[in-house]
């Protein structure tokens, strides 16, 4: 087949540049050396514009995330990984099994292409070790200037299995209120990788692909009423939109949230408050009251659920307040982020 | 609702920032002010971070395309409304029906918002015109010089009918090649957008969603082969991909490939062959040599095909050649494109 192309794109000293995003021979080699070689599936093999494949019974699901993360490397993972994580997580958020992901990639001329790369090996072993293949994808390549570097939307598709019915809407006074891990650990690391800070302790980007967490939390309680993973904005912003969502209020226990020793040191350093920084490997769950140690027991029990906690209560309040009990014994309200406390954070 | 803002989004001098990506209460008011105002369906409108939906039987296709175009607004379209035919033709040319979009933004900071709002207004009228909804979405924002006002990334799905077996694979020595329209439009409408150039007769992108063109095509002859879009690269470059595809060579006829002789003359003037050229409202069909007549039935009585076309046929050939007849009688080579014609024009 190679005999198409004068010599194999060079991805040691080479850089993206505007013919890799003409439609013509260039980016033919850049699909076929780089992103068919690393993805390596049937359905991608197939050169068509879209892939088609059965699902099994049950509703669908989409989502789609655009991924422009600075710096592209950082401590626990890369935009790569981070691009795979992100969707599936979204997907599995309605209680779905993640199936499928569509990767568009949008380049800046002059990227190198030994980090486009190792972006792309990093997504598909990423993809790969959590089953769920990249089967479809577009590059776009913008003038130097005009982008930075890379950025990547990935969308996924899952099905439903029936029965189960999560959504933001269904939480009700005197559910419960899960949260998967420790807080604040993705957008430390990114924080920390940007402001070239070291700690005693390592932090690393908490990135990880929930899905196979859901899969067990759902077979333990079916009955599960929301489930979000607290990305940009963090738990307060998440919890936030769920009271809202559902018109219920909010009581969370501050002693019960679980924060890392070293972000909880890194936030104070940095002047950020781990409530609402962003997580990548983490979700919160809403379940009624009989539901809620079954669950814990299931997330413990998964290697992404081992700090599980119970850090609070919904309750009725049609205005949607999230107020937390703090360790002093007072009482404040945890309100939406407000302005922008991390840029491109994923 | 809006108790929750303190003013409503402006959207006549006010400009996308930082917070608008950040996951709090700006990100919030975007997108209830405007996504989810244009867009106005109930998937979106349930807030949650995912679309789930039921699908037809069939197989299920999925494709992603990022679009990046420049100038963002051209005579005939605009980003927006590119940004759903391009993702709707790339579900139909597998056979299939397109049912839903995903829509992801990376926004740059000071864009501004009523050029947002204008292409989101743009998208919402194609995606209800087409009766493919933007179901799920996501928002990026980037700094200042690290994007270029606005890039869309549209993932869509759809369900292909039963019987029906489309794919770049499946053309044969005999085969007829068909095309739905003249050629070029689109990519020589942003070049004189670009240039300022005007001509006597107004060029106009050709920008258009295909499904129902194919739907009808798809009645009329369920055996189709091939159907592709020629977007990036034009006829020439989809043709040498198909061949490829399906180990065959292709002959073509010169005098009977349809092109507006306003983007004839254009072209001479630009340097260009229309037949490198992007199209965005048109398709290229491949079918046996008895449907080649009910299919050119079907397309000219839709009115995106009114000037449907045969153009050549598959011949044998390992090379996988696609050749064409000169008007002057003279046969050559018609080669995919080497180098980058027309940056960023989808």
């Amino acid at each position: 087949m190679n005999e198409r192309f004068s010599a194999r794109l060079n991805t040691r000293d080479g850089a993206v540049d505007m013919t890799h995003g003409s439609g013509g021979r260039a980016m033919a080699q850049l699909i076929e050396e780089l992103f068919v070689a690393h993805f390596d599936n049937d359905l991608l093999r197939q050169a068509n514009d879209q892939a088609a494949f059965d699902l099994p019974a049950g509703r669908v699901v989409m989502s789609t995330d655009g991924h422009v993360i600075s710096p592209l490397f950082f401590p626990g993972g890369d935009i790569g990984s981070l691009s795979v994580h992100g969707t599936i997580n979204d997907v599995a958020m309605s209680g779905a099994r993640p199936l499928y992901l569509a990767a568009g990639f949008i380049l800046e001329e002059g990227f190198p292409l030994a980090d486009l790369e190792r972006v792309v090996a990093s997504m598909a072993r990423a993809a790969s070790a959590a089953g769920v293949p990249v089967v479809t994808g577009d590059t776009k390549v913008v003038e130097q200037g005009k982008g930075d570097g890379i950025f990547i939307t990935t969308t996924g598709i899952g099905v439903v299995p029936n029965g189960v019915e999560v959504s933001g809407d269904r939480a009700r006074p005197g559910d419960v209120v899960l949260v998967s891990g420790t807080l604040g650990d993705h957008g430390v690391a990114i924080m920390s990788s940007r402001e070239n800070l070291t700690f005693e302790t390592a932090i690393e980007s908490d990135s990880a692909a929930l899905h196979t967490l859901v899969a067990d939390m759902v077979a333990a309680a079916p009955g599960i009423r929301c489930l979000r993973d607290p990305t940009r904005g963090g738990l307060a912003t998440t919890l936030n939109e769920l009271a809202r969502q559902s018109g219920v209020g909010m009581k969370l226990m501050e002693r019960d949230i679980p924060v890392n020793p070293a972000v909880s040191a890194a936030c104070e350093l940095l002047g950020l408050d781990p409530l609402y920084v962003a997580n990548e490997g983490k979700l919160i769950c809403i379940c009624g009251p009989e539901d809620a140690e079954p669950l814990l027991e299931a997330m413990r029990a998964h290697p992404l659920g081992r700090a599980a906690a119970r850090i609070g209560e919904v309750v009725e309040d049609r205005h949607g307040f999230v107020q937390m009990e703090t360790g002093f014994g007072g009482s404040r309200v945890v309100d939406w982020l407000a302005g922008e406390q991390l840029p491109r954070i994923c």
